[in-house]
C-alpha cells in the first residue's frame, strides 16, 4: 500500500517529526511505502512529489519546518481541483493520504474524504493551538517556550530603566500563546483577542506595577483589540467582520500607554522566531505520537478522521468535527490569570 | 484566615511558582495571610517558619528549587509527631495547610487530614511523573527538556566517533523521563524500570543502528534492570523487594555492550542537572495553576484533596486515592516506542 | 575607603556581575566599603543611593539588567552638575567612583577625572561592541547568541515557505552584532551601517540563494543604509549628519526585496530581547574580571583609566583614549564574510 | 588545485563550520576543489575518502561533530605510514592538506610538513583550550556555556536541600573549562589540575559557604588532584608520570567532603554532553574564520603553519611552535578567582 503525505499552512516545529514517525512505522510494521507531496495541497493538485522513504526521514526529528514544503493552496477553489487530485493519486498509485495542517488544510481533507471518497487521515498542526477536539497541537509548546524566554529577558530591561515593555506575540484569533507565555513569564498584563481590552484598565495595571517599585511587562496577542472608542481607529482598521483590526497592536499600545501614563514604553514584536527552529521535547513527543497513530488509522482504513490528544492519550475524531470551530480561550481561564495583573 | 505552606521531598522546578500563585491569589482575592514552614514536614513539626507574604514571593516564578527548603522528614514516625504539629499550627494560628510534594509528603497529608482532622490540601510534585490521578506533575517537562537536549548533543559525538553513547536519566521506579526524552531525542534504545531488558536484544539494536552507517544513543532509566541471569549480578545488588538493583546501570550497560559488540561505548549520568534550574514554560504554567486551585480548595474548605491536571483542566481528587499507587509506564505505550529501536 | 559605583546608558547583561565582583574583592581583600548610586550619573548628581554590601550582591551574577538602575542623565549638562556631584561624594564620604557604561557615561567619567579631580575608574559596557581600546565588551556575546538562535529558527521557516526572511538586529552605528550573528547563523546577506548597501546586489544575492533550492535569511543592522537614490527616501529620514536614516530598515528592505524579486519577504525586528536576560558564560566571565580589575585600579589609585580586554588579559587604558572614537567594522573583515553571501 | 581535509582527535562543536568555510571560499574565490579524508589520519593512511564539495557542506554550520568522522590514528606509528600517505595523496591528486585537530593531530601535521615535505596547514581544535599560540580554540566556549548552565541548575538544588553539589567537568591536564564555568556559574570552589588542592581548605570553603545561609557548588576538573597524603590513594591511581590520578575525582571529593563536614554531598559528572551538539555563536564565528584563513594559507602556499586567534585577529604561527607545549592556567589567573571561594 502506498501512502501520500503533505504538510499545509504555516510551518510549525514538529512537522518533520510526524513525517518521520509515520514513515518509520508504516514501513517497518505494515509494509507501506510512502510518497511526499510538495507544498501542501499544491502537491497532489499538480502532481509534484518527492521521495519519502526511511533514509529521507533520517535526522529530521529535531529539525523545524517541513522537508515537504508548505503552501496555502486550496484545491477546492482550483479549476477541476478534485478531479486533478484523483488523477494524480491514481498516477502515483497512492491509496491513502495523510494531511498535516490547520483548519484550512484539514477542512479540505474533510471535504475530500466526506464528499469525494478520497481516503484521508488528518494530523492537527497550529502553533496557535486553536484547533478543536485536541488538547494541544504541536508547535504550540515551542512557541510558548520562546515567548516565555523573551518575556524573562524583557523583565530585566524593564526594571533597569523603569520602563513599560510591550511584547506582541502570535495569535490572530485566539490568545493561547499570550495567555500561556504571559502566565509563565510573569507578565503584568495579558491581552487576548477573545476579550476587548479597556485601555484605562491597562494603564491602571501599569501604574499599579510601578507602585511596587518594579516595572511592567505587557503581553499582547497580535489579534487583541481595544474596546470601541477606546483608542482612535481609522477606517481601514475595520476588517470584513466589522472588527477593529489594528496592524501593529504592540506599537499602538505602547504609544497609548506612554501618552496616558507618562512612562516610557517600548515594543518587541516577536514574529517568525516563534514558529521556526527545533521543536521542544513536548512537541517532538506529541508530533511523533501523532505520526504513529495516523499511520495506524490508515492501516485500519479508518478515514475521515483526525488524530487528537486528549489527556495523555491519542484518540481519533471526525475531521468534520475537529474543523468545525475555532478553540478560543475560555473567559473563566482568562479571568484566572487576572490575579497577576498589575 | 492564615494558611501554612510547605514543600517536601526532592526539589523540583516549579515549587516556587506554586507558592507565588497561592499567596498572590489568597491575599488579593480571599484576604488570607500566609506563613511558610521550612524544610517540608520538619517545619510544622518543629515550629520552624518563615515569612510568606506578597513581597516574599516576588521574582521567584522563574527560580528553580524552593525558597522554603525541603526535607524528607516524616512526622508520623517522629515521637508525638501529630500532637506537635497540632500544637505548632495552633501556636502560629494556622487554619489550613497546603503541602506540596510527592508520594511521601502527600501520604502524610492524607493521613493527617483523614485521621487527625488537620485541614490539608495537596499539590503533586515529582520530576519522575509517577504520581497517580494527574496527567502530569510540574518538574517533569523541565527534566525531559534537559535530557532531550543532552541526547541531541550525544548524537553528534556518537556519529563522529562511531561509538555507542549511553545516557542514564532519572527514574528509579518509573520510566517516564527515559521514555519521553528518548522519543523526543530520537534514541535508538530506551530502557525503563517497568520492563526488564534482554541484553542480547539491546546489543542487536545497537548493531542494527551501526549497519545504517550511524551510531546509537541508548537512554536508560536509573532503575532499569536486566533479565535475571543476563548480566552478572552481585548479592548486594538485590534490594529489599528482591529486585536486582544495579548501582550505576549506565556504566554497567556500557561495559556490557562494549564487551558483547566490540564497539566502544561511553556513559553520561545526567544526575542532578535534571531537577534544578528555571522551570520550562509548561511547568511554570502548571505549577501556577496548581497554586491558584489549591488556594481555591482551601477557601472552600475542601480538605483532604489534591489538585490534579486532567486534560487541560485542574480538578480535585482525594489525597488517599492519588497516593495509593505509583503511575508507571503502560506496556502498550512502551511498545509504541519500539518502532524506533535499532 | 568608600567606593561609589554607578551604571549608565542602556542596560546590558553583565552589569550586575561587575558590581558583585568589585564588591566581593574590595570588601574581602582591600577592606573597602561600597555605596551604589542610582540610575547612572543621576545618582551622584542628586545624591540618590542604595546599599551595596556583600549581601546586596549575592545571587545577582546571573541576572541581567542592573540592580542600580540606569539612565542617560548627563551631569555636565546639568546646572552646577560638577559641583553637585562633588558635594554628594563628600556628603556620602565617597573617595572613588567606578562608572560602568558606554561612550556617554565614560565620557563624563573621563572629563570629571581629567578636568575636575574626581577619582574615576571606568568599566566599558555596550552590547554593540563599538567601544575602542577593548577587544570586546560584555553584553555583546549574549546579544550575538540570541540573534544567532533567532537566525537558526528563521532558516527553517524560510525554507519551508521558500520565502525571504529579514531580521533586523541592534547596531545603530556599528555592525558588530549583525556581522557576528550573521556569520554564526549562516545568513545569506549581512548589511551593516559601515557600508551602504546596493539594493540590486542584495536582490542578486537573494535570487542566487533561491537558485540553490533553498531560501535566504537577510541580517540587517538597524543602522544600515542603502546607497543614495537606491530606495526612495523621505526628507524626515535624513538625520542631522545628513545620513539617510530609515526607521524600520528591516521592514523597508523586505518590501523592496519583495517588489524587486517577486518573492514573499517577512521581517523580524529582534529588539529589546537582545539586551535583557541572563548573560552568556563569556559575558559573566568578562564582566567579573572587569569588576575585579576595576577595584584593583581603585586600590592602586590609578584613576582616569578604563579596564579593557586585550587578548585574554585585562589591561588599563586612559579613559580619554577609549572614548575618543567609535570602533566600527573594518572593511576587510566585512569583505571576508562576503564569500557566504548569496 | 585539490585540497584534502581531515578532522582528528575528540569531536568538538565547530569542526563542520571549519570544513564549510574552507570549501566555500576555496571553491568560490580560488577555484580549488576538495576531498574529505575519513576519520582523521586514518583517511590519508588508508585512502578512505568522501566527497567534499559545496553541496556536501550545506547546512552543516550549526551541526556539532564532524561529517568526516574522527579517530586517534597516528600514521607515524603505522608501518610505512608516511609512504602510504604520500601514495594516497598522489593517488587522489591532493596537493595540500588541512588538518583540524588538537596536539596529537597537529603534531603529526607538523612532522609531515617539516620532515617529509607534505604541505599541511593546521587548524587548532580542543574543547579543553589547552593549545598554545592561540587565545582560544573553538568548542571551548560551547563547553563552558553548557557547564555554566549546569552549575546554574545545581545552585537551586544545593540551596533547597542545603547540600554540597560537586560537578566534575572536562579538563584532564588543564583547568580552563573548570575555571571559566566556575567563575561564570558563581561556584564556591574551583579545583584545577594545575594546582593540587588541600582537602582541608576545600572543606573550609564549604563550611564558610554554609555559614552564609546558602549551600556550596564545587566545580572540579576531571584531572584535579589532592595534595599528597591528603586523601587515601591506591597504587593503581598513580599514573605513568607518577601523578595521583583519581578516577572519578568528583565522586571521591563528594565522599570526602561528606565525611569531613557531615554535610550531604552529591556529584554530577557532566561528561560527553560538554562536547556535542550545536556550537555557540562564538565557536561558529571562530571556526568559520579559521576555515577562511586556513584556505588562504593554502592558497598562498604558506605550509607548516597553524591558524590562530590573537585578540580579534587571525594569525599564522608555526605548527611546531603551537604544539610544543600545553597551555595551562596561569597561577595568577587562578588566584584571581579565589576571592569567590567560600
Amino acid at each position: 500500500m502506498r501512502v501520500g503525505m503533505l504538510t499545509g499552512g504555516g510551518d510549525c516545529p514538529g512537522l518533520n517529526a510526524v513525517l518521520r514517525a509515520a514513515v518509520r512505522k508504516g514501513v517497518q510494521e505494515y509494509g507501506h511505502d510512502f510518497i511526499g507531496f510538495r507544498d501542501g495541497w499544491r502537491g497532489p493538485l499538480e502532481g509534484d512529489t518527492r521521495e519519502l522513504d526511511v533514509p529521507a526521514v533520517r535526522g529530521i526529528l529535531s529539525r523545524g519546518g517541513t522537508i515537504l514544503g508548505s503552501s496555502r493552496t486550496n484545491p477546492l477553489k482550483a479549476e477541476s481541483g478534485v478531479r486533478r487530485i484523483k488523477e494524480n493519486l491514481a498516477k502515483f498509485e497512492v491509496e491513502a493520504l495523510i494531511a498535516i495542517g490547520g483548519e484550512d488544510t484539514l477542512g479540505v481533507a474533510a471535504t475530500l474524504s466526506a464528499s469525494h471518497g478520497i481516503p484521508c487521515v488528518g494530523v492537527p498542526k497550529t502553533i496557535d493551538n486553536d484547533l478543536g477536539s485536541t488538547d494541544y497541537t504541536f508547535g504550540f509548546d515551542t512557541a510558548v517556550n520562546i515567548a516565555t524566554e523573551a518575556i524573562d529577558r524583557l523583565h530585566t530591561t524593564a526594571e533597569s530603566h523603569m520602563r513599560v515593555l510591550v511584547i506582541e506575540v502570535m495569535g490572530r484569533h485566539a490568545g493561547w500563546i499570550a495567555l500561556h507565555s504571559g502566565l509563565a513569564g510573569g507578565a503584568n498584563v495579558i491581552l487576548i483577542p477573545e476579550q476587548r481590552f479597556d485601555i484605562d484598565q491597562v494603564c491602571g495595571w501599569v501604574e499599579s506595577r510601578f507602585r511596587t517599585g518594579t516595572a511592567p511587562v505587557v503581553v499582547v496577542a497580535e489579534g487583541a483589540m481595544p474596546k470601541e472608542g477606546d483608542m482612535v481607529v481609522k477606517n481601514d482598521e475595520v476588517d470584513s467582520f466589522g472588527h477593529v483590526r489594528l496592524s501593529g497592536i504592540g506599537d499602538r499600545l505602547a504609544q497609548e500607554i506612554e501618552q496616558r501614563t507618562g512612562k516610557e514604553a517600548r515594543t518587541t514584536v516577536l514574529g517568525h522566531v516563534q514558529r521556526g527552529g527545533t521543536p521542544s521535547a513536548f512537541d517532538r513527543w506529541l508530533a511523533t505520537r501523532f505520526g504513529l497513530h495516523a499511520i495506524d488509522a490508515v492501516n485500519e482504513g479508518d478515514y475521515g478522521k483526525m488524530v487528537a490528544l486528549q489527556g495523555t492519550g491519542i484518540v481519533r475524531v471526525p475531521l468534520t468535527e475537529a474543523t468545525a470551530q475555532l478553540k478560543t480561550v475560555d473567559p473563566a481561564l482568562y479571568a484566572e490569570a487576572g490575579v497577576f495583573f498589575g
